[in-house]
């Protein structure tokens, strides 16, 4: 399916603390892989290319980055980073450097969006028409997936800011969203947990309303996807999602909450994301293969 | 973009009450239009089909129909009614009865879809990429648009049956979805707002605390739909919708929740449909444009 010509692919998770390189000759066989820490702009960039130059000519380059990104391939700031907080960052041409400094063509999306393709076509999403990529960890993200295709639309989703309804046995945290409250990362997300309960997830016992609470508002967010866009498939992936147990909470809830009624519920499940810590960079060796000429 | 060939097309829209039937020779411009209330199937089926003969041969038939239906092209039992409690509906062939009695090409989506295509296409939601198209009458439906395609996906979209928060002031009514209770079609259709206040929201007056909450619950509705899609508009259709102030007071509330955070919130809009009862029909004659041969 994605199993290129043999020649030269690259991809760069660009994230707020780190980028993470990769080259390979084809999305699923990722041949050297390495790791820088995110400073300025033009360090960070300059030593990103210089590592991916090493390894021999490019065919094209993907990027899956932290957002917010212009992904309007009609937009004049295509391929940018736009405001954000982080210092130096806004308005940063990430596409516009590797086409100058490589040559290459680029492919370019948000790292959520990247993982939700790599999912879609190497991992837990294969053979759906329709599916959601969602990571729950220092926030909530998500990338959908319809008709085989990756969404952008209006900018690009932002699945963790939406507000499940709060359990009735749950009414005193504020939420630990700084734009929302008690949205959906607000509750869920592992700074929400950790300012809540003192510990990880993953640390407090199986018995502990953790647990339940964290499932149950995880599971109105699949219900909701479910209900909207008739996707078959939710896939779970970040570090909160590792907690033992919690995945199969979070498919029994939505399967309670959905009370036997959408049309496509036979075929509809919650499964847990199988490409782990690679899935925005095979994500990125995809927007390569897509792209390059 | 839609203009037609000089060729007849037919439409059918398939409700629980009524079928409504048009000729045009273009999605534009109904010819000529008929209404017969929905008894059993052969009864309807054939007067339906007597009424479209009569009208000159057509170059194929587009139907929008009441649901659950199946979409699924490649199922053996695509265009048929599935399970439901109208009598003897069940698993009635609608797209092959008309194929086979009038010789012709056979587009078939649901009502709320074919909504959503007229909508798009010749309505309030032109020259958008993704949008969705949700009634607020009877019941709470909703067509979603991606990348210009309708979504069918596992089965198709209920959007009417997600759970809103509800609002501090707002504990005591349970809700009237049988299946869900206060889903969002649980307090905000029609018939909720019947059975709780006593009146149609539009008579009561614009003070009273229902267009307040009735709006609140779409608003959610509105926000997670551009949190999920990243969709740039929601077309409002439908009864309840008619009532003065309610799009507005929906769409502030939407920018309210939202906190000037999404991406693509410039270019997100509530707006009310332009199609009104005739959108549906206007579906089905899409329907019939894009399958003719």
């Amino acid at each position: 399916m994605t199993s290129g010509d043999g020649t030269l692919l690259g991809a760069i998770e660009a994230g707020g603390t780190k980028f993470v390189l990769a080259v390979g000759r084809s999305p699923d066989d990722i041949e050297a892989r390495h790791e820088i820490p995110t400073r300025k702009p033009e360090e960070t960039l300059a030593e990103a290319a210089q590592w991916l130059e090493a390894h021999g000519e490019l065919s094209a380059l993907g990027i899956a980055t932290f957002g917010p990104a212009q992904l309007d391939r009609d937009a004049s700031d295509w391929g940018h980073i736009l405001k954000t907080p982080k210092p130096g960052w806004s308005r940063c041409d990430l596409a516009g450097y590797f086409a100058d400094h490589l040559g290459v063509p680029v492919g370019f999306d948000t790292d959520v969006n990247g993982a939700a393709l790599a999912e879609h076509q190497l991992g837990a999403g294969r053979e759906t028409a329709g599916m959601a990529y969602v990571t729950v960890g220092t926030g909530i993200g998500g990338g959908l997936i319809v008709n085989g295709q990756v969404v952008h639309g209006a900018g690009h989703p932002e699945m963790g800011h939406f507000f499940p309804r709060r359990d009735q046995s749950d009414h005193v945290f504020a939420g630990s969203c700084p734009f929302h409250g008690d949205c959906l990362e607000g509750l869920a997300s592992g700074p929400a947990i950790l300012s809540r309960w003192g510990q990880k997830l993953s640390d407090l016992p199986q018995d502990h309303e953790a647990h339940t609470l964290v499932a149950g508002y995880l599971a109105q967010l699949c219900h909701s996807l479910f209900a909207f866009c008739a996707i078959e498939r939710v896939v779970l992936g970040g570090g909160v999602v590792k907690t033992p147990g919690l995945i199969d909470r979070v498919g029994e809830m939505t399967q309670l909450i959905g009370r036997d009624y959408l049309p496509g519920r036979t075929r509809q499940q919650v499964v847990p994301a199988e490409l782990g810590n690679d899935a925005g960079l095979v994500g990125g060796l995809l927007l390569a293969d897509a792209c390059r000429i």
